[in-house]
């Protein structure tokens, strides 16, 4: 069963590690969010795009979430020791393969290749497709005034900020990378993971195509990253209100109700079952929490069934 | 006393090092060899300026010679995992320089002026100016007829291959950087650091105006980089005959008969002063060999009082 991912960071890749190990290798593809794409030390992050693959090769630091497991960080350090703000961390051995993917995007090769490279030199088997080799950038307009790049909200700022709107520098004239729309439209079934609704996915869902490319899929099944009103992981819950939608499982199937097939809820949200119904999507409740990789497991098996 | 000190890496550290100590904070300028520099994993290193650098500010691995005392390497073994070719070890914080080097470049600043921003920042009092703004690149031609790039002849291959020609892409447009001239004129004393005749302080005196004002100089020292007939340190003792001089003291004193009025042998070389003096200039006999510290204090402090 050929399966197409949408995915952004921690939660996406939680989701992909189960549906990895639970699909024959070459039958995963993960198109993954690049709008939180950044140039920090003069290398070009894309911190979405090595959180999956990180986590798809086991070399992840599943702990904290983003870069790798008993990486150093002396190359910031280093940074800071010259004076510099360095309020990024960035491990080393991941700094390499940002500093990697800065290398060969000056000689001309695209975001899309040189993922591909790196996941192929890391031994990841799923194929992992950044949403657009066209640079997308997120910035959030706080409601104090600021109009801030993803990266100084999410890591500089921690979160704190209050949103009022949410801008995708560039998305008009993205397109979609090379094979996204064909990953989405030959796949047997296309999985939003319970990723952000805003930042994560919404990017992905506005650059030319994929919407339609969704609308015309017969079986598009999204995971709920709203659990009992609260986000399970980041800021997707002080961020639904700039789509206008409520901090509820419902309230991010009614984003996703023109194309998604079957929603996805937690057991814990089974109440909402119905008004989600009502949206025109089967809903389905299952245990969405990924506390561990069994729990990843279980529930990309259970995905896999439906 | 104003010293300008002409200086290639590890043996021209060492010496700066004890001048430092022995004299007035920024009464000390070194002027730094840069035709070994390279761009590698995408940024520009510069091991001269940086050797001398990190000496100066009590961080550099004096064991190793290079880069910085605990640092990591995981960087470059970041490039290892993707498959990359890693023959040149470069630490994780030293690296940070050349990233920082490599972006403040980028935003046009010049390398004399991003050099002075890391040795302030470094809190280095001595004046650190890499020899020439513009770029000048060493290349080893082999005897068995192959052209290398300096790195790969000196790290890559161990500085084995026998060396029949050595050129210097670049050194005929190149000017010296701003000050250096000047610095030569005004100091009170010039010392040429024991350094590699061919390619450390071969490039700065190739440079346009540097011979010249070192001629019009009138206190000139230089200390021999070969004792017994051999390389203290590097493999000047297999480059010496492509500017056709022997490997010996006195060989290395006729390379800098027109301008240096004081050299320098070792005190185990003390028989061939006679020679040296034959050829016009003042020889003194010193222990040049800088094994520790104290050593290196001990023979600044004898060039001084000369």
């Amino acid at each position: 069963m050929t399966i197409t991912a949408l995915a952004g960071g921690v939660g996406g890749s939680k989701l992909l590690v189960g549906l990895q190990n639970a699909l024959v290798p070459g039958e995963l593809t993960a198109v993954v969010n690049t709008a939180d794409d950044a140039t920090m030390y003069g290398v070009h992050v894309s911190p979405d795009v090595d959180i999956v693959t990180y986590w798809l090769c086991g070399l992840a630091d599943t702990e904290r979430g983003w870069g790798l497991r008993d990486d150093t960080f002396n190359v910031v350090a280093g940074f800071a020791r010259l004076g510099q703000e360095v309020w990024f961390s960035l491990g080393d051995a991941d700094l390499a393969t940002c500093l990697f993917r800065t290398q060969r995007m000056a000689d001309g090769v695209s975001l899309s290749a040189v993922t591909d490279e790196v996941r192929r030199a890391l031994g990841v088997e799923t194929r992992i497709m950044p949403m657009s080799d066209d640079a997308v950038r997120t910035r959030v307009v706080t409601e104090d005034g600021r109009t801030l790049e993803f990266q100084e909200y999410f890591v500089k700022e921690h979160q704190e900020p209050a949103v009022k709107e949410v801008r995708f520098a560039g998305i008009g004239d993205a397109k979609p990378a090379p094979g996204v729309i064909e990953a989405i439209r030959d796949a047997d079934r296309v999985i939003l993971c319970p990723s952000n609704p805003v930042v994560s996915l919404g990017p992905i869902l506005m650059l030319s195509g994929v919407r339609d490319a969704l609308r015309e899929h017969n079986d598009v099944i999204a995971v709920s990253p709203i659990v009992r009103g609260r986000a399970v992981k980041g800021p997707a819950d002080k961020m639904l209100h700039v789509l206008g939608a409520e901090v509820s499982a419902s309230g991010v199937a009614g984003l996703y109700r023109d194309f998604c097939t079957t929603f996805v809820v937690d057991e814990t949200d089974i109440e909402e079952a119905a008004l989600i119904e009502q949206l025109g999507m089967k809903t389905v409740a299952l245990d969405t929490i990924m506390r561990d990789l069994p729990a990843s497991d279980r529930l990309a098996r259970s995905l896999l069934e439906l």
